[in-house]
């Protein structure tokens, strides 16, 4: 087994994910690489250090250009915040890391065409962590689609709601507020929530080719948790658009905070000219499937249990019946990515795939501002 | 298209539901007879004029013995309570009348044996109402199970659950509350809810063999409405039982009124070599079926959504899609009594099937008091 | 009680729904005044003397003009297709008639400002067959958000979803089939399925004001019924629109009859800073609602089984517990407007109300075709 | 933090879990104990060293009783199969050992008593792996019923169900398949899952007093994996019992491994006066729960969806709305083992209560031979 050095950059929300994910994938997934914990940075030395005791890391930095720069890493893995997205991957990949990056991959296009000429130009492996291709009913819908279950697709319609963010006195800003600050985040809801949508809908469905959308931001102003004071909030609150894929389906996508109720509901639903197909996050271990080649006196709706062996990830479990949970997505994808290095199918979605979700963000939040119909952009990369 | 002369006992919700299916069930099923709202009969004569007015009933009666005697009555629909089924039975049958019973059939074996000997000898047309045989779900759990879907079967349970009894406030005895005086329903849930599963589970999987139950009174003790005077309560609240069927399978049955929350939830799921099946009273347009011979990836429950044209009786109600309600099952019973008339395959549950489920019935109660498994009884009719 | 004499003009679908619901309606409801089924009125005489005489209509036309003209009659319900409510509604108004009228309204908001004028200026009692309204779960969201129970509204997001077109084999036009032409229907799933979706939004969440839609036809061409040649199919398969309500909602919209396995889907939810409710018309007996200030231990989404007397229209019916169907919307939407005749508080929605779904109708179709933001139309009649 | 030097015996299925459960409970967990992976244990040489390399045991055994005796292991886990837990529980207790142990405790109740006889006497920390206790959602209904939200209670139903041995081709005995072997596991449905049932029950609502059982074996013979020969099976393949807790509740409980479609579903329903709880293993993240006292308009089952910081357990693991799964159940568990060390109330279930269930298992054991209704033992250690 090879070993794989690992640098870390974050010890927040993501970070935890992803630290459990180099600890465990190996006691679950046969594999060639086995990735060694080697270093954790982050500004805070106090705070970083506890986290690398916590977790098992070698060591720690406290700035990111002496990780990059570290002989004995790797792989660079960015955790830290949207707006970190760009600089780090290009000394990343200048200095010739393997780099896995937090979704979204950027603030913006023009930086994500940066990272990914960058990373292609230096021939680095490299992944982004949209974990939820990862559920194993997501991959299953996924094998359901390219066996051709569903044949012509009339119809996509995708929603991510969460309600996390209605009360007036939340702050803005700071350690695990960074989501609300437009200048940390890129966005709101369109680069943290819809990006999943996205990368999620392009992956079944291909690419979308037109979209018209609509943002709000229902609390106008929020304390800012690093300068105590009332400021602006810039960042889109909500988010709903229209689109067209390439392949003539028509769409619907929303993506909201305040929807009371609703804490971390990812939903997709594909209606197609034999089968339609639907997922809820809330449930994740469940996929929905209607084939209306079954008879006509028994058809209806499936619930899949997808926790067989036969199912997507399930053999590298438990037994058939018990469910693996939010954390495991990370698991899987880590293994994917793992398991496609030097291989000629590496792990996606790679920068390039997760440029093309960042291109409809970006249409989506220009259509919101003109209140047109845009174009998604196509890579000049 | 023959007029057939109804005359009904008893204006209560059975009366209602009655009455309603025979006011509807031509418009919607082609048959050879239409029934004639000819007379109701109840003891209070102000009510039951009203209750004539109220529905289209040309006449009324205060006295049954009256009702059956005459001669522009071709059929006895008994809708009273319990404790009058035996002696109308007998008196109709010796009238030479068809006879409708609601169920249970009679306040034990013994009587129902009687009567049914009395409608055989008379060879009248003769049917009970279990009304739930003709939720179109449960019909078409019949039709599949009929088809041989299943397979061997190895487990049958089955539950009806309300929670109307619970509070201690709640007087017994007189209108509406007849069902908690044993002396007038023979028994509490075991007739009036446990009889439905039972016929249901006879006529899905065949007879009953043996039986073990238990039995509990949870309220001892409530206001008689017609004493006014705090009496013993003598009906079981609730009963539960293990039972062998012929054909092997094993089965649960339970019922009670104290299952806070659940209104009107009676269920059964069936397990089979090859399939199951799962029905909810609560959610009666769906049927739950899961089918082994699924490919292993898609495999899972359907929910079939009992509502298209291929359904049964669904091509007479409305469009795809749509549902209907309570009052159908009735229509429908009625629909198929009607439509047997004079054929050699009238419609069942008649009141030999009824008295199968009353052996049941009595093998429980007995059961209950013996803390013994007991033998079904077999009809020495 | 005071007898009202009806006219019915279409024996299609909605004939038999209104037939029903007329002669049901004074079992159930406690009124003062009594429909008498007096003539029902279609072109072709050998099927509408059929159908009057299953229904029980004590006489027939074969011209809605000579029905209008008649004497006796006090009331026209307006069942034929979409194409014929407006000249039907002139006429009748002129001639003084009560006007009941299938929905939507009207072909467009112009036929519809034309018909409102004319029934306001003659002062008839009318309303608009919205039927859900009356779907008990759907009144009770409208009580609970009476209550305040929701607070601010930040989401509406409905979908009305059927499958019953998909194969290219489905002829266009002709009996059962108008819907699909639009020179009879006006327009497709936006005027038939949408129109619904529109008015439960506009009842519970007030006024629409701006839109920006798409709209699709799936299968370009299709044999005409009536012609038996090929043409082209100009009404809409499918509809999605963006909206923002006169109160700062934001809110989705969609409707198609390409969604593979949704027969009659109809569903809102309504997410607001208190609480949010949700509604699936596959399970029309069920709101699910979601209450926030529930303890933080035991909180969550309520699947309320609207089958109690407290529930509206429940106590009319038959137990708790018990469901009715999807007939007995049309059966409690007449006994409110029967209800509301002569009183300061008229049953809605009349043809005003009616009107205002159209204006959205219309605006959407509109915005389809320019790709921008429309403004929804404001009565100026 | 201290260290706890474990030796685990078994790697199987549990092993697995186990072996899970020590390496990550303390990057989750505030705790004073480290659990140090010291030495695991089981006959195969060859695949006991592979299974200490996958999951970093420091080394390996092949004999238990040279485990036992290791001067440097503070903690024997027993995950080998069912017929060894008494001999190994006796010599590592006489060792001074603290002991987990997997569930069942024991062949049966005279094995159990002792167990727990010796562990008491040697007075080390002791506890048996009923993992579900440490479902969120399990542990939330004991939380609520703690809270008295239920008021008295009447009814108590649970059923275990799952498909995995139905087709006769599947051998008994062996690795993975010593469950079906009577020999080494002592019952089957009995011990491996009411045993589970039963726990929970006890738990949540009290000791049961009587039962009446009834077993089924459905396949008669089957392939022994270890002799290669055909052999009777003499494992209950399923069981249903009647019970009557000591509190007056009135329970049934059902096991079998031939509920087609159901592949682990442990649920469990509890009536009371005020509220009724729900759950169902296969949606393990929700607990449904009915509270009488909300108001009459929207009272209905709430659907909780247990992923929230105020949860029991879910402030240890990722955010709101994000489940976590099967797997967690154990690491949940041995953190509350490993904080309850050296306080005044350790973790539960211990070797005496887990006796309490195996009283029940034997007594309804029993009573599946005698037909008859059994007292449930009680400990005279």
């Amino acid at each position: 087994m090879k070993k794989l050095n690992v640098g870390l950059i974050g010890y927040g929300f993501m970070g935890r994910t992803h630290s459990n994910a180099f600890r465990k994938v190996n006691q679950f997934f046969k594999l060639d690489y086995q990735p060694v914990l080697k270093a954790v940075c982050a500004r805070n030395e106090e705070k970083v250090k506890a986290f690398a005791e916590n977790w098992g890391w070698e060591s720690y930095e406290t700035d990111w250009r002496k990780l990059v720069e570290r002989k004995d890493i790797d792989l660079i893995d960015i955790g830290s915040p949207n707006n970190t997205h760009k600089e780090i991957t290009l000394a990343a990949a200048k200095a010739g890391k393997m780099i896995l990056c937090e979704k979204p991959l950027s603030m913006n296009a023009k930086e994500g065409e940066q990272m990914t000429k960058a990373v292609e130009k230096a021939g680095v492996a490299n992944m982004v962590w949209f974990n939820y291709r990862r559920v194993p009913a997501i991959a299953l819908a996924k094998q359901l689609i390219d066996q051709g279950r569903l044949g012509r697709v009339f119809h996509y319609r995708a929603k991510y709601l969460q309600d996390w963010t209605i009360s007036s006195d939340l702050p803005q800003g700071g350690a695990g507020l960074w989501r609300l600050d437009a200048s940390v985040a890129g966005s709101g809801v369109t680069g943290d929530l819809l990006a999943h949508s996205i990368d999620t809908a392009i992956w079944l469905n291909g690419h979308i080719d037109t979209v018209t959308a609509m943002t709000e931001t229902f609390i106008k102003e929020r304390k800012h948790a690093l300068t105590g004071k009332k400021q602006e909030v810039t960042i889109d609150d909500a988010c709903a658009f229209l689109a067209r894929f390439k392949n003539g389906t028509l769409a619907t996508f929303e993506s909201t905070r305040y929807a009371r109720g609703r804490k971390n509901q990812n939903t997709f639903e594909i209606n197609g000219e034999k089968a339609s197909i639907a997922f809820d996050l809330e449930d994740p271990h469940r996929l929905s499937f209607f084939d209306h080649k079954d008879d006509a006196l028994s058809r209806g709706w499936r619930s899949i249990h997808v926790t067989d062996f036969e199912h997507p990830y399930m053999d590298k479990w438990w037994v058939p019946g018990t469910t693996i949970g939010y954390e495991h997505t990370f698991i899987n994808a880590l293994a994917d990515f793992l398991g496609g290095l030097g291989t000629k199918s590496p792990a996606r979605p790679n920068f390039r795939d997760a440029l093309d979700t960042q291109y409809v963000c970006d249409a989506v939040l220009k259509s919101a501002k003109t209140m047109k119909w845009e174009k998604v952009g196509v890579s000049k990369v």
